[in-house]
């Protein structure tokens, strides 16, 4: 990617973050009335150094990790598995977060323009997660001028709202407004203004995404990437504090059904175009960030999955090549966020920080361990850099947790050590099965011998074979069968089957099973449910003539009950010969479509799942086509 | 059953719409106000009258169906299947409200009694139906003295209730008490006292009860039910005209918030032990006649079943007896009514006559119809009976279906069309199925020949084997391989078989998945997916020295894709070898516990998923128990 193309795309989360940061700052200071307000400026600039200090840190990260530096993956390099499963549990909450809060943000800021459309901030919201599981789901990708537009635009609409409102505030002599009548609800105080610090930080959050992305950028990568998250800090630094201190001069302050930016606008520019403008690009960057949770959740699934921290099926990569199962997960969660909390920006923002800062301060700490271990050429100054970044957001971390606990900071803290405690219990699992099927030792050494005897006697289809693309049909599948069928020999696990076909009635799908059977050229039989001695008769009847000779048994059971009877009939019979493999071969009607598939008996799969702790049954069904 | 018992088990739902079939009809005369009350006497013994004839019509019903006459088999036997599907269309909305209203107006006994509660009217009620569920699930079924109570001490209630508003009118010579300033919002009309007809009429749902149970009784059954129907129907009329008398007498009208049964409790018992006593009965009568649905729904679905209307998951009994699948239906049908009209009784009412009389009509048209073609000693009678319930039925049936159609009755109306679609389709699917599958015509007529020729050979097993209880151990289960072998023979259906191992690294279940196929002695191959050449290379190496001698194909792909690319050459192979069956023999890791399914690849059912539409594929997996 250019840089010029991968700014606006990979700042989009971050930039849009203007959007609701100050105005949660504001938010808090304005509980204490206008003397918390005189603290805006104070606590707009520790942000700043924040930004700056974190911004710095993330440049080290870009150096250092040139291959894309998650904080998953530079928390558990250098701190190991579970500092980076914690990491990985903030971002996880992060990137919900992120879906939930932009969107409760973006629909404030069309609400806000359009009020008629506030009562409908809920469907709202979840229609746009659906248009974006929909849109993930069939490979949308962000990249290229479609995703650039809303940035730009965005950026630029702040700047010449922050121009007008320096301008207009010059004009009065920079005289600060009056806001309007405010009830002090609070006295000012040192948690007060840490809460407010806190709540402004969540201006911070997506800053990490370029260093996530460096393989993106032409070459040389690493340089690129650092100019761009350069520019990117001075964008953020400059939008935050100009918004910041125009709201402060205008006397703006947060209330119910308008947003402070919608308030800046409406004074800035009226009611007229550019207005408009203002709020359409604020909602189109907020949606923009929203999307860009769903490149990142996913990605960092599959990583947890390829380790062993996450359910496999993460690692699937659906038709249209996008992580369809990551996907949904985090709509379904953003979708549930977004509801519980009534699309909401204010209540969100205060479990927002824990996850982002958990995350920045586990990923700067990796990055101290990372020099401290390495002490290449610039590696002090990296290494205080990284240490600066790393305490700052840990302070920052704190603070969120402790003075946001209570809103909803809990929230979060409980969805990490969830996710923490369900990630461990998975590794554990999978740790323990792949201890379970390695091949036995003596077994394993064989092929381990360096330089050993040359495998004797290649299977045919195995030498030379060119590997067969999906489409191309394949040459000589079937091998004779004196290459597989090895009666002389002693194979280690000598298997001894017999095949059990339950057959209710007569017909051609029962046929087609019993003839599978047969065919398997082992032994058989048959296995006849009845619900009385009459019909029991009269089945045994029809089988002399139409069985095939096959051996047949019939249960009388006087209930209308399928699996159960046959269960506990394989059950004693595993339990009499334990050495038999049984093989279970059930008709199985197969419909075209598949809502008819409800009114057929799925006898095979509910065997399937009654049979499946004991060993050595194989249940197969002998699918017949209506 | 004795009499005294089934009495008030039976009779629970149609007493118990006495607590609401009274102020359904008050709440609509009401409209008009005090000119709307005036038509309170002629509403009633309208309703009262069509009792008695309903009532003496199902009398006739008893004596000719003793072994249990509801709706569906009435209609259906008599006047074919269409109409016995709309009868059982008519049934099953009606237990659906059964259960909807029921519980409405027994939380609103409750929260008559307590104020405080009526926030939680639809927690309340959704937590009663997940009672009812489990309850039935579990096998609960209605008997004996626990059920009697509430019925008897109900009755006893309402009783006590009429007679001392009776005798407290009489103090004052019968003089009608000045009902509170009423605000007339219609006036009366001959479509209000329409409507007022059609939701008092709501009183009778329940009264089919008896004759559904006839079987249930002492001998002679059907006298004796007869006889308690007669009991019944005489309380009914009792206690609803009574329960009318008094609220009209004592200028009761319905009113948000209380009862009309709560109100008169009130009045007449004051707020002590006597008022608590009567709410209590009122509200566990109404949740027995709540039950007595989850009896009957499950019951017609598998009738439906049986006559291949509904799908065959309905046959089946479940552990404990019970018919689960439609337990849970009803209760989610029953959830969702309840929810959607927020546990409000007076919302609900529109919609229940309909059903209720669409069933009683087309019963008692079959009765008609059925005493048209007898012609036994007492037809005439019996036919004059049951057509004049008839025509009274269809009169309330097409006066609620005009007069309410849009407060709800279209809802009702459009679930006996829908349910009617639904079931004609799945009819007409299990026809054509069945039709299939049926054996080839010249196949068949030789079993069809009378005395023909003795079964030549009786396979050995079949023969005097008694029939196994689910839990005797099979004795010899064990055939000789020759006896179901028949390689000289020419089977009806010849099948060739290649079994598939799809392999994805040497463990101990792939192990046990290639011993499996080649158990099976049938030419075998094993199938890999490898990410890349340098990998393929590398299994097919192990291959050699581990792959015991059977082939390896090593498909090669560049995602992470698992089935498709098993899928693309599976039915590549097919396409190339339609005449092959193809036995895909696919690992499956079995862990013990449940949660962790999720965790590994079922690898097995989305193959089968994925090739279900292609004949002459058998899916089989093969468990490894970790």
């Amino acid at each position: 990617m250019r840089k010029l193309v991968a700014l606006p795309v990979l700042s989009a989360d971050a930039l849009s973050s203007v959007a609701y940061g100050p105005e949660a700052m504001l938010a808090v200071l304005v509980l204490a009335g206008t003397a918390g307000l005189d603290f805006t400026t104070p606590v707009a600039a520790a942000i700043a150094f924040l930004m700056l200090a974190v911004g710095i840190s993330y440049r080290q990260t870009i150096r250092a990790y040139p291959h894309g530096g998650g904080s998953y993956i530079v928390a558990g390099d250098n701190l190991g598995r579970i500092p980076g499963l914690v990491a990985a549990a903030g971002l996880m909450t992060d990137y919900v977060l992120t879906v939930a809060v932009s969107i409760a943000s973006g629909v404030a800021a069309i609400t806000s323009a359009v009020p008629s459309l506030s009562p409908y901030t809920v469907p709202i919201g979840a229609g746009v997660i659906a248009a974006l599981l929909l849109g993930n789901l069939r490979g949308l990708r962000q990249a290229g001028a479609l995703f650039a537009a809303p940035t730009y635009a965005f950026v630029l609409a702040m700047l010449a709202l922050v121009a007008k409102g320096l301008a207009d505030a010059a004009d009065r002599g920079f005289h600060t407004a009056a806001a309007p009548p405010l009830h002090a609800a609070e006295g000012v105080g040192a948690l007060l203004v840490m809460r407010a610090f806190a709540s402004g930080s969540t201006a911070m959050t997506g800053i990490e995404a370029i260093s996530n992305a460096v393989p993106a950028f032409r070459p040389t990568e690493w340089r690129n990437a650092r100019t761009t998250l350069t520019w990117m800090i001075c964008l953020l630094i400059t939008l935050f504090a100009g918004v910041t201190a125009v709201a402060r001069l205008d006397g703006v302050v947060p209330r119910s059904g308008e947003t402070v930016l919608s308030q800046l606008a409406h004074r800035g520019f009226g009611s007229g175009p550019m207005y408009v403008v203002t709020q359409a690009a604020t909602a189109a960057v907020l949606l923009l960030a929203a999307n860009t949770a769903y490149n990142d959740f996913p990605r960092v699934l599959f990583l947890l999955a390829r380790d062993g921290h996450a359910p496999r099926l993460f690692l699937r990569l659906g038709d249209r090549l996008a992580f369809s199962n990551g996907i949904a997960v985090l709509s379904v969660a953003a979708a549930v966020v977004f509801i519980a909390f009534r699309g909401d920006t204010a209540s969100l923002i205060p479990l927002y920080a824990v996850g982002v800062f958990l995350a920045f301060t586990l990923s700067q700490a990796g990055m101290v361990r990372h020099w401290w271990r390495l002490r290449d050429r610039h590696w002090r100054k990296s290494l205080f850099f990284n240490a600066t970044g790393c305490v700052l957001s840990a302070l920052v971390l704190v603070t969120a947790g402790i003075t946001k606990f209570t809103s909803g900071a809990w929230v979060s803290i409980l969805a990490v050590g969830l996710f923490l405690l369900v990630t461990t219990r998975i590794h554990h699992h999978y740790e323990e099965v792949r201890a379970a099927l390695r091949l036995h030792p003596h077994a394993i050494e064989i092929p381990a011998s360096p330089g050993g005897a040359p495998p004797a006697e290649p299977s045919p289809a195995a030498e030379g074979v060119p590997p067969a693309a999906p489409s191309a049909a394949p040459v000589r599948p079937m091998a004779p069968p004196h290459a597989s069928v090895r009666e002389d020999e002693e194979s280690p696990e000598e298997i001894r089957n017999l095949a059990i076909v339950p057959i209710s009635t007569l017909d051609l799908a029962g046929m087609r099973a019993l003839a599978y059977a047969a065919s398997l050229r082992q032994p058989a039989l048959a296995l006849h449910l009845s619900p009385g001695e009459a019909e029991a008769d009269r089945f045994r009847g029809y089988w002399d003539r139409w069985g095939d000779h096959l051996p047949l048994e019939v249960l009388v059971t006087p209930y209308r009950a399928t699996v159960a009877p046959l269960v506990h009939y394989i059950e004693a019979l595993h339990a009499q010969q334990p050495q038999l493999t049984l093989t279970i071969v059930v008709p199985e009607i197969v419909t075209r479509r598949r809502r008819y598939r409800l009114l057929h008996d799925r006898t095979a799969s509910r065997l399937r799942r009654a049979l499946r702790l004991l060993p050595k049954i194989v249940v197969t069904d002998v699918p017949y086509h209506v």
